[in-house]
């Protein structure tokens, strides 16, 4: 526990207490999960597994990582919200409103258009009225 | 072997190929990872892991499966494209996409609005000019 202890604590990072392993002054999940948010390393270990986490952020430049586990625990916690899409579920809601958007510019865009061909020449716009 | 055959094949599904386990006649992999698609189960084995990949399919409806496998393939090929934001990269850029495309929207309907306005009114508008 003597080289477990970190920043004056004694207790182990969120994510070795999980696991039962001794956290290591150089724990690489310690700067990400702290002791006092144990829910965050419960869900990103549910879902991608203690050993997957420590592998992909192994793979990532140290500034990387803060990020990378934001996006993984966002990831995690999508799957338990939905444990069928998963975040997925979110992108494809994004791209409906996105495409409705789109359309509904389009409309506005033509008005806008039509708009300004009967103030440039009203009188040949009132005679299709 | 015998038992790991399924409609007719020998070969064990892609899932249990790579992960060296027998293929039994009620795999829950085997729907979903045929033999001849090994890169699908590589994704998610490596971004999720098999055991977790068997326990979220064990939790749902056998329904239900297929779409949740789908989406844990694209999740985890949107982490090997973006190790750091994963498919949370592409919900930013989505959610950027609408925010951008509701203003545009906004601009255009005041414009609508605007163009009314003077087509109601062409004097009071003109002389504002």
């Amino acid at each position: 526990m003597e080289s477990g202890t970190r920043q004056g604590a004694l207790s182990p990072c969120a994510a070795c207490k999980l696991i039962r392993r001794r956290c290591a002054q150089d724990c690489v999940f310690a700067p990400y999960f702290p002791a006092d948010e144990p829910q965050k390393f419960a869900s990103v270990h549910k879902v991608f597994g203690a050993s997957n986490v420590n592998k992909m952020l192994q793979e990532l430049q140290e500034h990387q990582r803060s990020e990378a586990v934001s996006s993984m625990v966002y990831e995690a916690n999508a799957r338990f919200h939905d444990p069928v899409r998963g975040c997925v579920g979110a992108i494809s809601s994004l791209q409906q409103q996105v495409e409705s958007l789109q359309a509904q510019l389009a409309l506005a865009q033509a008005e806008v258009e039509q708009m300004r061909m009967r103030l440039i020449s009203p009188s040949s716009s009132s005679s299709h009225n």
